[in-house]
């Protein structure tokens, strides 16, 4: 009987947790999860047959090792840092690796040891990095195999709530790591455009929007991630003219978000100090210019020449022109803000999240350049079995289901864009709802 | 004979060395300057007697210590990287330290040691930091002791060029480390105001500034300084509710600087490349957002909404609408910008520079609310002999003149903020025209 290993049952595995489980009786296999916490990991395993809960501390080597040691296949949903421990441990113990995480440059170090082992270790397997990969090349080795040519190809991508959920101005609520959601958009962003590289700073990255339409979802933000260029390499699309991946809002959303970056409340580099029991209004006010016959709303109109009421309705949302106590009063800007969202953003029991993609390609075909845009959308079913949830878990599960099964017959070190992996996840997906609609 | 060792014959030193090794032979000392360049050393000795010159490697521990063996008092002009390497030398050696350098953290680790060595270690002792610690602590000790109440101080200082060189529209050329006049301003800038926290991000700053005023030289900008807020305790103010270090640049400069930053090409944090023999306005155009029927000026215009005259003939000037062709393709973009300016900003030889030290105090005192302003203005005499090098130099020339004729008898780590270290210091830097004219 095989062994899957499953390291970390947080909140985005409970998909994946559920289909592999689901696996263990009909095609005899045993699957462990270890966590942390016991009870919680006994309580996403539902006492199904052939499969145990065991409390580990990762960073307990010895315990992790021996763990390891009892599996054929390691699934690590932990924290990126982990990922390439976990890695080495399975090269040592050889055994394969699955993550949904970026395939880190450490992680690019084991790749010939990896070939030489004979063993898979597959990365970037969930929904961004790995629905993206997947389902965009599929359209481009497709296009490729007709002798036409992508002059253009953007993707964008965002992890939003069900427009029944979207119950307040920024319709916004934490499906993620909120801490991400502060920091996004740090650093300079870079994508090509028409021939001419573009580099995008922090303080503009969310006026340098793009307008994205979805059918019968309405507009949406899209602003350009961090690092668009180097996947040219990765997707073959070394002579593009234009590449970018970016990342969806709500429509207004970026323009309401500048406000904060503008005035540095998003900044994470330094503490401060705020004097006990100050409030919201007070926290905004240390990021305005002093002026003693301005208000703090008058200061901020002056400071954001084109605030309008959409934006000013959206921070007045949150809190920040009244008097309501802060959560924090010592730390980064960024996690003052962060524990303040946290409050205003936090998802109720009832409230459903959506995944919403799209891929907009310019293709050069023998009759002209023809625009393909293929889009997907997903929505949670509830608060736990989230849409996030679903679309990071499944790809993964499907994959080691896939590769047990031998219908994946491949090793080495692979993120999911050779035809071989990810044609059948991509028809097995399509079964849980997870499908692309292409327009052309 | 006592010795005095000076580390690093720069720019900067030029000042500092002469007068000490003016003092050689009336006072029967020694000098030695250890530089890397024993050429350049020489020459800054000018075959002085009671001199030598040294060629030293600093990275070399065993000369390094050898050579500080030698000395009765050592002076670090190297980065402030080294300092601490060289303090922990002294220490270990038991020689007396001097620096016109921030005190670290890592020096004031050393500070109990320092202390019953009974070494001094004087640190800050140059123009900012130095003469501006002095200079103040002169007023506010005065007020103190007259029983009045510092509630405002303000403190502007910049190294720019005498209105003899101000001969391009940004009236700027380099007179110190480009580098940081490239990354200036990064970070998050604290102070208080009236009572208010206040916190300015980076893309900011350039745009919270105040006028300042000097007579006979007309308006500047100042921009507030990283850290105004600690300044409180170092200088007994702990009280106050308006603190503010700032740098000051002409008027205009800020504006048309900010630019710069609001578009990224000051960002030092990746590594773009640009195609061989990109020119200036496709490097500026990088940065811009892809608009097929607009020029880059017409995109910069849109870019910056209150673009105005006097800041695009800035951005004209630097050549950053033409074809000349970037000297560095490959870097960040800080770096790019830095080599373009380098050719733009070069000082001439006979260019002459300048300082300007503003400190701005609102003094409570029994008669009402006294303004009191203090405003420093010094010229180089050339390219060599600048007003920097002067500045920097000569404050710690003459504390270490003073210490060696036990005028200055103190002990232990310190900065210029005590009256037995500034007051003498003042008086003697009045005799080389480094004199605050007062208006109150």
């Amino acid at each position: 009987m095989k062994t899957i290993l499953i390291l970390g049952g947080g909140k985005s595995s409970i998909f994946l947790i559920d289909f592999l489980a689901d696996t263990c009786l009909p095609k005899e296999r045993k699957l462990i999860l270890a966590d942390l916490n016991l009870d919680q990991a006994k309580s996403k395993l539902k006492n199904k047959p052939n499969t145990e809960a065991i409390p580990l501390d990762i960073e307990n080597e010895n315990e992790r090792k021996k763990l390891i040691a009892r599996a054929d296949i390691v699934v690590s949903m932990l924290p990126a840092i982990m990922h390439p421990i976990v890695a080495k441990d399975c090269l040592l113990l050889g055994k394969h690796f699955f993550s949904a995480s970026y395939e880190s440059e450490s992680m690019k170090s084991l790749k010939s040891e990896i070939e030489s082992k004979g063993l898979l270790f597959l990365n970037e397997c969930g929904l961004d990095p790995g629905i993206d990969h997947m389902s965009a090349m599929k359209i481009i080795h497709d296009a490729k195999s007709k002798g036409e040519k992508i002059l253009s190809f953007k993707s964008y991508c965002g992890g939003l709530l069900a427009p029944f959920s979207e119950d307040n101005p920024w319709k916004y609520k934490f499906t993620w790591n909120p801490k991400n959601v502060v920091l996004a958009g740090q650093g300079t962003s870079r994508f090509i455009e028409k021939g001419d590289l573009k580099f995008v700073p922090y303080q503009q990255v969310f006026k340098r929007i793009e307008n994205i339409h979805f059918d019968r979802l309405g507009e949406f933000d899209g602003y350009p991630n961090r690092d668009s260029l180097s996947y040219r390499k990765v997707y073959g699309l070394e002579e593009i003219q234009t590449m970018l991946r970016g990342t969806l809002r709500r429509a207004g959303y970026c323009k309401a978000w500048d406000v904060f970056v503008q005035l540095g409340l998003t900044d994470d580099s330094f503490q401060l100090e705020m004097p006990e029991g100050s409030n919201l209004r007070q926290f905004l006010n240390a990021f305005l210019p002093y002026n003693k016959d301005l208000s703090v709303e008058e200061k901020l109109a002056e400071a954001i020449p084109d605030m309008d009421f959409p934006t000013f309705e959206k921070i007045q949302w949150l809190g920040f022109f009244g008097n309501r106590e802060l959560p924090l009063t010592k730390g980064s800007p960024a996690a003052i803000l962060q524990a303040i969202l946290e409050e205003d953003w936090a998802l109720n029991p009832e409230d459903k999240d959506m995944i919403v993609m799209q891929h907009l390609f310019e293709i050069k075909t023998t009759e002209g350049i023809k625009k393909v845009s293929s889009s997907l959308v997903v929505f949670g079913n509830d608060s736990i079995y989230t849409a996030m949830a679903k679309t990071v878990g499944l790809p993964l599960a499907i994959a080691i289901d896939l590769f047990m099964d031998k219908k994946i017959n491949i090793t080495g070190l692979h993120i999911p864009v050779i035809p071989e992996i990810y044609n059948p996840i991509l028809t097995k997906l399509e079964e849980f709802g997870i499908k692309f609609m292409e327009k052309g």
